[in-house]
């Protein structure tokens, strides 16, 4: 994961690769189902081949240590 | 839609609004059902409560015909 600034808010971003598209997208909802059951929601940006996430909390236009915890489900979702 | 360019590449942007999250994916799981049968991809970037799509050519790095019509096919999605 790497620490980025988007429009001045710290955020968390990885970008995990797919052999296709179909799988990118199955990824994608996985994520979703994780920001569901967290309460929790991502910017998820699905491509062919590629997924990248974004972790931040709006609420304080930044980084919480949820984000971070989130972040780490994320790369065990990928692991599965 | 909008025509932006992205790293010098011209592109077709619209973004969808929705009520909340789960209502986000399904329409990202639409478009990616759309563009398996195209067999032509966009962008598609899924936030709580609204679906960002991208639609552009990799092959000559910018708008070819089938983007227009892949975008059209997208607002038909979208009123479904």
């Amino acid at each position: 994961w790497a620490p980025i600034v988007v429009e001045g808010v710290m955020q968390l971003e990885r970008t995990y690769t797919f052999k296709n598209f179909r799988l990118a997208l199955a990824f994608t909802n996985r994520v979703g189902e994780l920001a569901e059951a967290e309460g929790h929601h991502p910017e998820i940006t699905t491509e062919w081949g590629k997924v990248r996430v974004r972790w931040w909390t709006h609420a304080i236009n930044g980084l919480h240590k949820n984000d971070f915890i989130c972040a780490a489900k994320t790369d065990a979702l990928s692991r599965d």
